[in-house]
């Protein structure tokens, strides 16, 4: 049995996305159980769908707002949606938790509760995006750090690897994000970086592949993209942002006029099939790794089928043993992840 | 009468490409002369549709190869087609240089040639990408430098801002590019770059609109978008990976089956006018900012279409007196971009 704590309160709908993305979870999920967090009077009773056997709502009496300060969901709402699901993992109650909430809270409460894993200076959020492979490339961090040091990049490779291991991928290709080879090839970050990677795939604690160009993240070139959070998100919202607009000027061109809304009948069949090979929705679902337990996180905006997919994310983790994963990983990986200066500190003269 | 100088040899196809593209942009071009820079038993006799009253061929006999490391190509091949088309300029003989070679080598040989403006540390690679609003937005750094300071971000926007004004419009909008307001609000570089933009806009120097994140290159939220040079390469390549996979997934899907191809013949012209609002070869053309004289880079993988874009551009650029713009603006914004502790200084005692 599989335990997932819900903050059934967060993101820009609350219960009415996340309690029907959970009926429908639990539909496809025999062994899985929920604790359905926030607050009872909203939850409860509980809405057809939700089997009372399998689903336990635990109160929480504050919500964390899309737009609260850090310090606020940290300091003054101790009883919100989002905290007491992380609580449940921390507890041992719940395997992992899952929130739409907003990310920096999120990670704040996050770590804040769970703490980092040893060797973790900075947790990192991971997220798929769909490659022209028809696969998934895993890119992290997205946003939780600016200013990352190559030490820091290495242990995302490492995170990054347990999780896309997790999944069933042996020995999964890391790549580290830079620019054109035609031009300066990166900042020092990267090429210290570039240097860990290679030491850390000589001892065999990941699979380095080199580095890629902003266009590798769809082509599929590698499983895994490593970045900072800075360059990460930029990526990411560009990504969404094209995305987007394209969807637009598609759905203008079909109805521009009695023709192509006739060629839009015509080749909706086409069109829907494209659409579901593009629809982000079925990528949602961003990890938060290097805290000691598992935290994913939901697009605010999602809706049901969405959310769902960030519940199915959390339950294959859990399953899989993401988080055992990690701290073997990092672990092994230990000794290139210490300082630069600790490491090459000459022993003490007796 | 504008004269362009045109690296005849550069890019991945050469003359094949080039020349078609001069021959257009003279018909389209009347007042238009070019100086067509290359192997003289390459480009001579001329071609058909290429006007000897309106073309000379100023002999280069060597050619920087696209993955010429740059110490090659400005050390090596001191007579390239590149370094040649860029001489024309310094000399006074043409108003612009365009090639389509490799960029870091054109860079390189542009500031060495040209030498920067005073009061710029670094040239910057400004271009446009298709928005949703039906415009341009103009982005910059693009790659040519990475660790940006403040100070370089804010010459950025002031370059930017006379380019964006040379094409018509009227005190253009910069953001800032940075990530999602809910994470951490972007490193300290961003930070001061931002106090250095809003210093900028009270004093009249330029319309600076704000923070914008990655998705708001394509919303068109600004006329300009600045950001370091590994970010701004990053978010361009991964646009273009993505463009490109969607572009391929719309194919496959019409070209599954027989009905799917039926729905390709029926939504052709809609597919055509789509295809034609996101054709990137339309924005092909970026500008080198910050030399002491103007450079066009054309997408090395340019066809005649896209590199007649890139001459369109290098003319109207002449035309409109773009590098006196720069020099002015640049000039005015003088105070603000003295290093911090330069302008901190206190005056001497007597």
């Amino acid at each position: 049995m599989i335990t997932i704590a819900v903050d059934c309160m967060g993101g820009d709908h609350g219960p009415g996305v996340t309690l029907p993305a959970c009926a429908a979870f639990l539909a496809s999920h025999p062994d899985a159980r929920l604790l359905l967090v926030g607050r009872p009077e909203v939850l409860q009773p509980l809405p057809a769908g939700l089997d009372p056997a399998r689903c336990t709502v635990v109160p929480a009496t504050e919500v964390v707002a899309m737009d609260d300060p850090v310090e606020v969901a940290l300091r003054r709402k101790k009883d919100s949606s989002m905290r007491v699901a992380i609580t449940q993992v921390k507890d041992g109650v719940a395997q992992a938790a899952v929130s739409a909430g907003n990310t920096g809270a999120l990670m704040a409460i996050a770590r804040y509760v769970l703490k980092t894993l040893d060797g973790i200076d900075r947790p990192a959020i991971a997220t798929q995006m769909p490659n022209a492979k028809g696969q998934a490339t895993t890119v992290l961090d997205l946003g939780a750090n600016v200013d990352c040091t190559a030490e820091h990049l290495l242990q995302f490779a490492v995170m990054g690897s347990a999780l896309v291991a997790a999944s069933g991928r042996q020995s999964p290709t890391v790549g580290l994000l830079n620019i054109g080879e035609e031009v300066i090839k990166g900042n020092d970050v990267i090429k210290q970086a570039g240097a860990l990677l290679r030491q850390a795939a000589e001892r065999g604690d990941l699979n380095f592949h080199g580095n890629v160009e902003g266009n590798d993240l769809f082509k599929g070139t590698t499983d895994i993209v490593v970045c900072d959070g800075f360059v990460g998100n930029v990526a990411l919202k560009a990504s969404e942002g094209l995305a987007s607009m394209i969807g637009g000027f598609i759905r203008e061109e079909f109805s521009r006029n009695l023709f192509t809304r006739l060629a839009a009948v015509v080749a909706w069949p086409v069109l829907r099939s494209f659409k579901r090979r593009v629809d982000h929705r079925r990528y949602n679902g961003a990890a938060l790794l290097g805290l000691r337990g598992l935290v994913f996180k939901s697009h605010g905006s999602a809706d049901a089928f969405a959310f769902e997919q960030a519940l199915v994310r959390a339950y294959d983790a859990a399953r899989n043993q993401l988080l055992e994963r990690v701290r073997a990983r990092i672990a092994r990986a230990a000794p290139l992840m210490a300082p630069a200066d600790a490491v090459a500190q000459p022993a003490p003269n007796p």
